[in-house]
């Protein structure tokens, strides 16, 4: 294993880190020499059982912040900022911040039962799945913690160009996100800022767990997949580690599948 | 001049009808027999000018309802749809929804000036320009309206899948929009609906006047553009009248360019 | 039904015309008064059942001609070229080629049995269902037989950029088509010329049943299509014909789906 | 500089590696330990320099075969599939395929020169350009020299999905050579085969400088780039690495925009 992160003093901030794709990533990531920030936002049931994963992280040998609270609340934002500018000192980067954040609304849109989508719950998905993208990158950058070469990453999935049952509001949010990532891969540029968007194929996290007929979703998705298998984290987590490393930094404003091929059947 | 649809007791629901390709959509529809509903928000500096315009809607012979009010209020869009409900009576039908709104942001996203988005400039946006398309076909679903082959139509631009200058809020606005559609599409099929976007070319209408660096846009949109000249709106709402037809009813879920082939080059 | 083609002396010239979408395509357009050519490819077998067919045409009233020959061969195309010059005289004009052939190879690319895909499998999908398309064209551009404002029109599929097992000759031929037809869009609007593809979807046609695993094929598709059905050959004519509308004169350079939203799904 | 590749027994086989992105991947790989076999078709007055620059390969110590031959002939694929056969012996597995072969025609569609595509010029075009990465990967798959998780990887441009002046044969070739790439990416999955194209931002190469307009296009890539820059053969070669990476082996069926951003503009 090279840790070639290691020497640089590189941190990578990870928007909802405490399970899925999220925490597969701040692993790999780890396991390279990334020191870690995550944010996540979990209730005392879980709180065991997220420590001991906390915990492995740090047994790479990296450090590791964690901050439990809500990501789209402005002073949190600003907390969390400001207590990473001053653990950054002078030598800490942020070489990478990763968006995970999966809280959407998952009704349908005809009206015939209670269960439907109101304009409230668009606003709700749309801000955390989308717009934070947004507010986040802002608020590291006037604080001046970017890498000279960094890269913003945000996962999407195929549902952001497709119309699943029950999806809608989080399509909306996922084709906003890719929306709001090719801004930033335009108007960051000038700063040596990269952005891309993972389309991660279907994986089983918890996030899943949510969607109405997830099940027929996951067996058609094994049988749909040219691997014949589902998306784990850490297939994603390995190509977030490729995003962050130097060669990358020619790939911005793109949306790469990463699902085995799941896509093209 | 053929009216089909004069007989049929169709009509139009036209929000953001008083100005660019909303208005020339009226107008076109109207030729061809279709009753029209505009809503409308304008200031009495240009209530004249306006009137005018529906003076001449009127003179095809169509019945033409206009309301000056905000479309993403609850309430106007109660009372409208009420308002239509009795004015149809038993015999009319909504034939065609069309979404033609263009109230957004066109602030930057780096700050490094005061006009940076913010997290309530996008809310704005989206509730306007996207979601607003959610709720009207919502309302106008269970107030019954609906003709048994009914369309509902909305603009977006090739900017939803493009970084432009200032255009960040307004792309994920979009990209949104088109999701939006796309669930309309899949979820209201059982009932006869069919849901499409219309990606118009550059056109030189009030919206796009708005747009920062809107002279180099043009400018370059006439040079790129295979016939070498900007989108009208009557090319646009040549299509509108296009995809109301009985024919138009196997085309669903889609995004149609209407551009004289920008797109390609 | 009105005969809005008949007074304009427009010919449509139809490459596979004697069954499926490209037949559905000449009853559609006929029946608003178009002129017919019809070239296409047929045993004795069938010479019967076509000529009920081409019968049923005649009897709207328009002009039939028709050629059974194979499309790709030089002095056919010349030949048939002529034939029309003569016939339109000073009078008649092209106002729509329609691209409808389907003569590819439907062998897989893993070499594990004898049906695989070689280099000429390869070259001759791709001369009949994509370069034919350019070929034509240019026949009939340089005797100067295209209306002022024409459609050159061409079916491709939703397997253009998926992998469906055997499809890759067709697949490739599919997107290769797309992309002549994009080149036709730029290079010949200056004459006139818009240039389209239709991506009809799952049609049970003589093409289809062909394919390896059609009928799961077209569970799947009946399945997948939000109005629960598939496209039939009618669905598609019928875009044939509102894009040979004056209407659609600034849809240009697109490919445009017509399968009932099947796409999205 | 890690060299991962070395402890493997890792080749790959660049076709057209005597150049452009085809030799920067060369010396990319070579660097971190991959053997390489070159494929390249040149006439006696590049021998010199082109010799230069394999010498330069070999001193990074790995293995390099180079044969100057045309790669669309089976008998020059047959023999150096045989000679890469015996070079492997037992212990040599090849891990990349990578095509980079840019034979193509750019004359135009509209017949009012003479230099104008005919049927042939297409044929030729889509064997180089896209056929060939089928037949090339069949022998190799027959010779059983791929890895168990193997790559192939292939060239494509912006210019797939759009029109540009004398680029339409080019363009349909690089729209069927991603859906050969798909098709390997479906049916050759099973054997721990993935295809990806890798959709290369204008680069100032050989092939660039034969595009009719080739300095405008230069010139509107620069400013359109949001690092107002052209792509460099360098930042090709370096996601052509990481594809080759165990970590990219989700990757499978993808189109990959590698540069800086420029199509988002």
């Amino acid at each position: 294993m090279v840790r070639e992160f290691e020497s640089s003093s590189y941190w990578a901030l990870i928007l909802g880190g405490s399970s899925g794709l999220g925490l597969a990533s701040a692993f790999k990531l780890a396991r390279h020499g990334m020191n870690i920030c995550i944010v996540h936002r979990n209730g005392r049931a879980e709180a065991e059982a997220i420590e001991k994963e906390f915990k492995k992280i740090r047994q790479t040998g990296i450090k590791l912040l964690t901050f439990n609270t809500d990501v789209v609340k402005a002073e949190s934002r600003e907390r969390i900022v400001k207590t990473l500018k001053e653990e950054f000192a002078s030598t800490g980067k942020l070489r990478c911040l990763l968006h995970s954040i999966a809280k959407g609304n998952l009704k349908t849109l005809v009206p015939i039962d209670r269960q439907v989508l109101e304009g409230p719950d668009f606003a709700l998905t749309l801000e955390n799945m989308a717009v934070s993208l947004s507010e986040w990158t802002k608020e590291i950058f006037l604080a001046g913690l970017f890498a000279d070469d960094a890269r913003v990453l945000s996962f999407t999935s195929e549902g952001a160009s497709k119309a699943w049952q029950g999806y809608t509001a989080v399509s909306a949010a996922k084709a906003a996100l890719e929306a709001i990532s090719r801004g930033i891969a335009s108007e960051y540029a000038p700063y040596g800022i990269r952005a891309n968007c993972i389309q991660a194929g279907v994986t089983d996290t918890l996030s899943l767990q949510k969607i109405p007929e997830s099940d027929s979703l996951i067996e058609q998705s094994i049988k749909r997949n040219p691997f014949n298998r589902l998306t784990r984290p850490e297939d994603v987590a390995n190509v977030v580690y490729l995003l962050c490393k130097d060669e990358a930094a020619w790939i911005n404003g793109s949306v790469i599948p990463v699902n085995g091929g799941e896509h093209i059947h």
